[in-house]
């Protein structure tokens, strides 16, 4: 019995955002500070041949030019690569802070710090820069072609292939290949899509000249933001603080490692200026200058025995890193390994992995980190082996979905898996036996489709992924956790405090925990690949026990009694009736502790722990409506099931299902981030880039099977991202179920869904 | 051969002190922050019958009003005795955030928080209140009489007395008194002087409704400060965090716990509106309302034999601990134990401490805490011994201060002391066998004077006294320290870093200290008591070695060698060219540290400490020239010998003594908190303050002598309040060696000397 896992809990950030009190980066002001713009590239591709601040220099109100000639050149990667990246994979350190070379529309070249943020502002256009114009390449095909520009000749072996090929093998595909019976093959092509979080990019950075450097910030990762500062300016990292002011308003991948480059812009002006620097992106250059999903193309060929059984598995994914590398190399790894080889028990699988450079703006992480794009691929392959077999597609999937201890290409052990459970709970949900493959006709047809997926609980075996915590017991006996983890959104620091107070035997209202400051924690990995909960609770479960230890050990001393007849339940020692007269009257834990502190003694502990790894799975069934005359596709109901393992906190798991939908639907249907040529990305606003809103939101069913992990802390698994995977396919699924049109290409914007129904029925939709 | 340690680093806050861009409370500015001011008593003693605030709360910007009746009643001391104090003795919680009963003219009776500080000051004038004047008694002797009026009836066995009799025994004085063969007796009269500290108290408080409460404040004692208010409100004691900005303008003792009231006042006010509010103390406030020193009277009688040696010493103290306990009762203790008991060995000593309650504003710790006062007592009582045998003042002390090993009342050893070399050595510096004893004549008369005395490294015995800190390496093999330790500006953080980067064997330019602030380290007991460099140091030790041996595993394990063979030296990992290949190559930590961290692996240790305690020893030698037709005491010059053990930074010693010399001076000639019965105190400002100024300060020289102490850290002892210990009695001793008349009164005004020396020398100072 637990008193809080598995429990509802109110979020505890929830006074401060449902009142507006919760400080972000934007609210932080320090004394003496300046305001910073920026200074972006209108060409694609250019050479700057030289920058004149000597205009903008002479403003009043003007105090600090940062541009390339009084900035460290060295190379960095945005994301945390460097710190993340597990030998023998090399990050690519292909950025600097303002480069010789621009390669996007919106490539940093200057930026100022002025008293106010309109000063600032109106100095960037005072900057005289001379650009030599450089030809260009967006496209992922064309890019990869012999001859195209090189967006990166420095980092890229020829053909912008940014690196290397990330190549995941199983068994042998091209001699297996021949055992199928049945085959799918197709190529589908994927949109860049964007964070879109609530929040922009910001920072405030303070840079003292004793060599301490603090900065507040939006970042996901604190502690490895910190160390990429440090090595960019060549500061000891010990001089680096970074801390979220707390809140940040949403990451979804966007800013793991820094904030775009908010933190480096504003920490080089503040150290030229020697007095704080406040930088915000504003909502343009969020969407235009800082990372997306990648979009790209992958080709996907599937085998299987007449009864469905899957012989084997060939894809080859060619994404859109864009310009700079940030997370290139790394999602497409993640990609094939959760999106291809993870989901199925395929002997033979093989997956070609491409990251590609563009000049446009980079590609990097968003929540599911290239597994929606992965699971896209295959689960199209499936739904058209089931439809050549004339098998129900969740049928299909039940027969060859992968299994515990199955025999995989990750290094960790599948000790648990309710994939099959969730199959078959969504689709009761969804009405499939009833629902799907009825023959629809008129202009409104409905459909059913499913898609099913796995993820990671954290970053291993694709980065390094490790947490280190503090915990103590105050002389009021009151629990206090300390690390450096942020939160970005999602409540993990309730549910993790929910751990810390079980584990340790305390009242979770008498429990704090510090966090998103990497001075107040000790290393922690950050907020990212659904790992927070999961990872650091596994270290909280580790620590805690080590913290109850002491306690009672301490408390057997101090009461004379065996340290085995004592138990530290709900904030009390308690002895056992046979053998401690603790029995008869509990001892309050602030009395004890009151008393070891008289002694000179706190319980405290630390921890450092590379957590294991459990796939979490997850499978949804999409009803939709199409509407012929329109192409107009619309989400009726999304039923989610989930094995998380055992639901911490069931109601924030509800919320990370809910939102991850709602961000599937959007892919499936609405959001595409569109280039035109010269001009750089269309949507640069909320107003032009089509998030679905309350209109669009389907009725969600989130299903929380009654799963249990056995590596998991209290059994529990990550749930971050693994709302987005399966919603897309299951989407695209149910279309076809409605109109019998498998598309390739997303979104399913009404003009898309148009042009195919009229392809396919004609024009005339009379006859419909 | 230390790399750091003994080395005169510059203070790490330096560049922020010199530049004024370090951060103070006042400087501390939140979102929709208020400001508050506080309505303080015009009666020493006065029931308060009821408060009417209806006319304040109209005003426009008026945010909240705190009074007895919407705020805690809950008992407790501002100082962090409910912490501190040592069972059985049990601290004295007398006071409550604004009292039914005002005791002296200044108490707390309601505050405002207001949008602005001009707002907040005319709604203080407009709250009206009704009081029910009590008697009223003023000074100790009249106090402690029969029928006298009661301070604090509740807290107090009759006569006012305060925490109880305060007795320190050993040997049997009565029975050893008759082996005496020359006696001295004196009843010294000692004023209130003020720590008059640059920065006023002042706190910024931010409740949260989620319960958590932020406090950026003065103290001296973060963590104290921290329980103390989560005490005072009721709140978990991790609810709480205490931090300061992070530089205090000095504490002096003033602000061990809290500052005066500066945070429950904002934490009160804040609690009811819900917003930041911001109290900072006006300098008369400061002046007017929080603790002073001690003043009273102490009664010393000395029994020797004719060869000097000292056979029994009988003391009692009676001092003026206000209108509530605050340090009253531990003070007096240490007024004995260090200032009366520690200094010489003399087989019987019988010490009786009062602490008197009176209406005036309360007394706590300053610089010494009671050890000058006490010291002044004892060090008449050699003079008076010498005289009356023609024996040498320096030669009498020599034969009679307290070895190595001692039978005294302390339960830590002497393990070190090297007293009689600073007597010697400042002697030496003072021109003491020339100028001793010359008759003066004329106007201007010379003497020169000694004294000697001892302190504490720590606040053990008297109190609870340990710390906790960790340390960790950065993945760049940079050192972090973190510790809830204020900077109060001894400079003790950039001793401590020396310490620590000494041990671990890291370079110190790489190496960090986090501190003062409760989320970044556990426990801690604060600076006070001489105690920061030495306590918190010896911990560093510990824990820096644990480091140490930490990384030297990790090494050997990783690099296939013995430990054994292994080494870290400033930063790099060596070998002995008998066992290790490392001999040839060193490898950086960095690399090391890198090579961890990919493997999930960051070095990282804690570590809870009670210290040992080591008495410091210190002797002042002064010259000075008294203008016999002004009474003017000018202090030439004072040769200060110390005793510190090892000076970790001898530069930062000497500030510190020097600091402490300057408030010695003041002590003996020109400081004195005057009351003005009906009025209070005069001394409301720096203006009517008489603190030395330049031209008041003689030359000083410090001595620190050749030292080292087994106990302490690298050798250390403590030495932050030692220069004030021997200042006033060596000063006193030489007057009296210029104009032959010795001072029980202090200061040694130039009204009162001249008094003295017209009852002396007659009227007609023309006979001189």
């Amino acid at each position: 019995m637990t008193k809080y896992v598995g429990k509802n809990i109110p979020r505890l950030d929830g006074y401060d955002k449902a009142t507006g009190r919760g400080l972000y980066t934007t609210d932080v002001n320090l004394p003496h500070m300046l305001h910073a713009a920026v200074l972006r590239s209108p060409y694609a591709h250019a050479k700057v041949v030289s920058i004149d601040v000597s205009e903008a220099e002479k403003m009043d109100g003007v105090v600090a030019i940062a541009t390339r000639d009084n900035t460290p050149r060295t190379y960095f990667n945005v994301t945390a690569s460097m710190i993340l990246t597990v030998p023998p994979a090399k990050p690519v350190l292909d950025q600097q802070i303002f480069p010789d070379v621009v390669r996007y529309i919106g490539d940093e070249v200057a930026a100022v710090a002025a008293e106010t943020l309109e000063i600032a502002k109106e100095a960037i256009k005072k900057i005289k820069v001379v650009y030599e114009e450089l030809p260009a390449v967006y496209d992922v095909e064309e890019a990869m072609k012999d001859g195209a520009p090189q967006v990166q000749p420095d980092f890229s072996p020829g053909n912008n292939l940014c690196g290397g090929v990330i190549k995941i093998r199983q068994g042998d595909v091209d001699a297996a290949w021949d055992e199928g019976e049945v085959y799918a093959e197709h190529t589908m092509y994927l949109p860049r899509v964007k964070q879109a979080q609530l929040e922009t990019h910001g920072a405030v950075a303070s840079y003292n000249p004793d060599g301490n450097l603090k900065v507040y910030s939006t970042t996901q990762t604190p502690y490895p933001c910190k160390v990429i500062i440090a090595t960019v300016f060549g500061m000891p990292s010990s001089y680096v603080r970074v801390k979220n002011p707390p809140h940040v308003g949403g990451g979804f991948g966007v800013r793991i490692g820094i904030s775009a480059k908010a933190e480096l812009i504003a920490s080089a002006l503040s150290i030229i200026a020697k007095r704080p620097v406040k930088y915000i992106y504003s909502r343009e250059e969020d969407f235009l200058a800082s990372d997306t999903r990648h979009g790209g193309l992958i080709k996907c060929r599937l085998a299987a025995k007449k009864d469905g059984t899957f012989v084997a598995l060939d894809a080859k994914a060619c994404m859109n890193t864009g310009a700079y590398a940030t997370f290139g190399p790394d999602l497409v790894a993640v990609l094939g390994a959760c999106g291809i080889a993870g989901i199925y028990g395929i002997p033979n699988i093989r997956y070609d992995g491409h990251a590609i450079y563009t000049n446009q703006q980079t590609a990097g992480a968003f929540r599911g980190y290239g597994t929606p794009q992965g699971t896209i691929a295959t689960e199209m392959c499936v739904d058209s082996i089931a439809k050549q077999l004339g098998m129900d597609a969740l049928e299909l999937r039940l027969k060859n979905t992968t299994r515990v201890g199955a025999d995989w290409w990750f290094p960790y052990p599948v000790k648990s898996t309710y994939l099959n459970e969730c199959l078959e709970q969504c689709a009761e949900s969804i009405g499939w036996k009833e629902k799907r493959g009825k023959k629809q006709t008129g202009t409104i047809r409905r459909g059913v489709g499913i898609a099913c997926g796995t993820h990671v609980s954290n970053a291993a075996p694709f980065c390094v992924d490790y947490d280190a915590a503090y915990m103590r017991i105050e002389s009021d006996g009151t629990l206090h956790v300390a690390s450096s983890i942020p939160e970005i959104g999602p409540g993990v620091t309730t549910g993790l405090l929910q751990i810390a107070a079980e584990t340790v035997g305390v009242p979770l209202e008498t429990s704090r925990l510090a966090y998103g400051d990497t001075d107040v924690g000790p290393f922690d990995i950050g907020s990212h690949a659904s790992r927070t909960l999961y990872a650091v609770g596994h270290l909280f479960v580790k620590i805690g026990k080590e913290l109850k230890k002491q306690i009672l050990e301490w408390a057997a001393k101090f009461l004379y009694v065996d340290v085995e007849t004592l138990d530290l339940v709900d904030g009390e020692i308690i002895g056992s009736c046979e053998k401690s007269r603790l029995c008869i009257k509990p001892m309050p834990l602030g009395e004890l502790a009151y008393e070891a502190h008289l002694r000179g003694k706190q319980f405290l502990v630390h921890g450092c722990e590379v957590p294991p790894n459990s796939p979490p799975w997850h499978a949804h069934a999409a009803e939709v409506e199409v509407d012929m005359e329109t192409g107009m596709v619309k989400v009726l109901k999304v039923a989610a099931a989930h094995d998380v393992g055992v639901a911490i906190n069931p109601v924030l798991v509800e919320g990370q299902i809910e939102g991850a939908v709602a961000m599937g639907v959007g892919y499936a249907i609405r959001e595409e981030m569109t280039y035109e040529e010269g001009k750089g990305f269309y949507n640069d606003s909320y107003h032009k880039y089509m998030l679905p809103t309350m209109d669009e939101m389907p009725e969600i069913d989130t299903i929380i099977v009654d799963a249990f992990d056995p590596a998991g802390p209290y059994g529990a698994k990550g749930i971050g991202e693994c709302g987005l995977v399966p919603t897309a396919p299951a989407i695209i699924s149910a279309v076809e179920d409605a109109i019998g049109i498998r598309f390739y290409e997303m979104p399913m914007t009404p003009g898309r869904v148009l042009k195919k129904i009229k392809e396919v029925y004609g024009d005339d939709l009379e006859n419909l």
